[in-house]
């Protein structure tokens, strides 16, 4: 089955914007096992959108369209996909009321123009849009689909997973799923040497996927029925688990910093921070956290050594040479002011390395617990401008993994 | 003149990787006044790609691609324009030595593969790539020209402004400047409406942009010499400025920390912040500005009340009603604790708003020095997941406002 994708909308060929609905769909129809060969976008004009359209349905099985489909005059994919396939688009008088309704609980009128919106051709039904006033359409006619999806990445995403994916796994007689193992502190191609003996399959199928918190792997099962697929996809990712072991730190939706705050409530402990190299940043992360009020209690970003002496560190050790000690003393000044159990530090200097001359960046990461027994440093080393916010996410890693020790 | 771009790459139709360089070559066209009609991604197919590009060849005048021409089997592009237009690829001995040379330069032995990237075609002219090996090829022929491109944003962004802009303007007959003013504090609709008088000129034109460091607003102008779009931009921008006054932060480049920075620097200041809020953010933004080391001291960050208290607040206050005292307190004690001559203190509060049921967030910002003699308390409302990152750029816009007041 070939696929296509094309994007509607002037706004995209004036590069107001980055189309993020197109990679999103290819990431989709690949899990799928979908072939896809090609992808474009189009203006809002009539006589290219048709034409984008016409060669679209003549190469491709399935054509996936995203925008267009507003209530503004420049909205055109329905009236030409409604022309490609030489059928009239029709006002529906349930959409309609839908419509009306949805203006009425935000106690307004449905603007004429709307109407648009609730309308449909004999080969199409709608698609429910419960994040906007735009149904889509799926359109079937001589074993070809066309479905046509707003073009706001949230209404299209949610569009696509509740209503479209579940309407392409039934007719490819297929469900997928997949889950996304997330690693950290070892590189994507060591990470991809140690999985080479699962890569080869092909259902279900591994990827890799390298992020500033770490080496992702995405495990993607096909099969007919649903619990037959989860069950494939568990068996792959204790395959997984069993050689990647303890670098894996969570599954899917997980971040760090939640992550982090799970082992710390489930411990009872609390945690602040003391920041030089990363400013601020791993404060930031911990706060933006949506449980992190139970667990986080705050940072001490200091930008130069004086900061770190007014903030009441030994002045000798601030100036010596011994960064370890800096980070340690910071994590338990860190612990102690903000009247923490846990305490991180994070100190770190760059230097330019003069091989390659790469600017370089090395981190002091100090975890401090009277509590939980820990006293420990480590250091890492990697490009400075990376480092800067790396060196977070390895604070967040060695306090979990010495927390599960 | 008819543009069209292609991204060539089987990883994009794999969803694994989101084209930037398309936005962004569509941008330049525009500012260009080259129509853009179509756009479309390719993969790493020979029959495929020579369809796309023969397409492309018929109905527009200038085809720009990106990707596709690295050393591997892979890499097609050359050999399919070279097909599209009948012509035979050849080594050039210069292109050649020049890529020995890069290897040599490493300490390395050009890898065999490599002579791919020397080849040209005689309807071409090689496009120097000095952030990489691959070359760019620019074709012209019956009055058409395609320009093949890297697919590294970087390598391709380099190429287009130093190889590619510069003939693509020769030919066009025209020189094109643009420059970006930054406001703040004020919506896009509202700014909109303040230069509608300007907007309706095609020369020099005026585009908006929402970002969440503000409204910018872009002008570009077209002449035929260079100092002519300059004078015309200088004029367009003083235009601008009469309209918008200051509530315009910065130009082009600029952040709003640093040129909250360089003010700071040019008084013989310093500062450091007190955070509630914004969880770290605030310090993390100016940690990260370049400058930061002259001016910027450090930060406090209080995730709870009993976190505020510990660093020194009164517990009364704190723990009263009084939002906007606590933010003073807080500006206060950063500047204090922290040996800064300025201080900002960021607090606030979440909550659900009766009529929309949306939560919003309101946040209360002071600013406090002895030295520069303020003492401002500001407040601020919002969609509460913006808030808590824009009340940064709140206190920074506040804080140069002030101190050129």
């Amino acid at each position: 089955m070939k696929a296509e994708i094309i994007s509607i909308g002037t706004e995209l060929l004036l590069g107001e914007i980055v189309d993020t609905n197109t990679p999103y769909l290819a990431g989709q129809l690949s899990v799928l096992g979908i072939d896809l060969y090609f992808t474009s976008a189009v203006g809002d004009n009539m006589a290219r959108l048709k034409g984008v359209l016409k060669q679209a349905w003549d190469r491709s099985d399935i054509v996936l369209t995203t925008g267009g489909i507003g209530p503004t005059q420049d909205d055109l994919t329905r009236d030409a996909i409604a022309a490609l396939l030489g059928e009239k688009t029709e006002v529906d008088p349930q959409l309609k009321q839908g419509l009306i309704n949805f203006f009425a609980r935000r106690g307004l009128e449905m603007p004429a123009s709307n109407v648009r919106q609730a309308t449909l051709i004999p080969s199409c039904t709608a698609l429910i849009n419960s994040q906007g006033t735009a149904p889509g359409w799926w359109v079937e006619k001589e074993g070809k689909i066309i479905v046509a999806m707003p073009g706001p990445p949230g209404e299209m995403q949610y569009m696509w997973e509740n209503q479209v994916l579940p309407r392409l796994q039934e007719r490819t007689g297929a469900v997928l799923l997949t889950r996304m193992i997330k690693t950290f502190g070892t590189s994507e191609a060591k990470v991809d040497e140690m999985l080479s003996d699962l890569t080869a399959s092909t259902n279900p199928t591994l990827a890799t996927y390298a992020k500033l918190d770490g080496i992702y792997i995405r495990i993607a099962a096909k099969a007919e029925k649903k619990e037959e697929a989860q069950k494939m996809v568990d068996s792959r990712e204790a395959d997984v688990r069993a050689i990647l072991g303890d670098i894996i730190w969570g599954v899917d939706d997980d971040t760090q910093e939640a992550v982090a705050g799970k082992v710390l409530l489930e411990k009872g402990l609390s945690l602040a921070v003391a920041e030089s190299f990363t400013g601020g940043f791993l404060a930031h992360t911990l706060a933006a956290d949506a449980n992190s009020a139970h667990y986080f209690k705050g940072g001490l970003i200091a930008a130069s050594s004086e900061v770190k002496v007014a903030l009441g560190l030994d002045p000798k050790l601030v100036n010596g040479e011994d960064k370890a000690e800096v980070a340690r003393a910071m994590a338990v000044l860190a612990r102690q002011k903000l009247e923490a159990t846990v305490g991180i530090g994070i100190e770190g200097e760059g230097h330019s390395e003069p091989e390659s001359g790469m600017m370089a960046g090395t981190v002091f990461i100090a975890i401090d617990s009277e509590k939980a027994g820990l006293h420990a440093v480590q250091s890492y080393s990697g490009r400075l401008y990376q480092m800067k916010r790396r060196a977070a996410y390895y604070a967040l890693f060695d306090l979990v993994k010495l927390l599960r020790a």
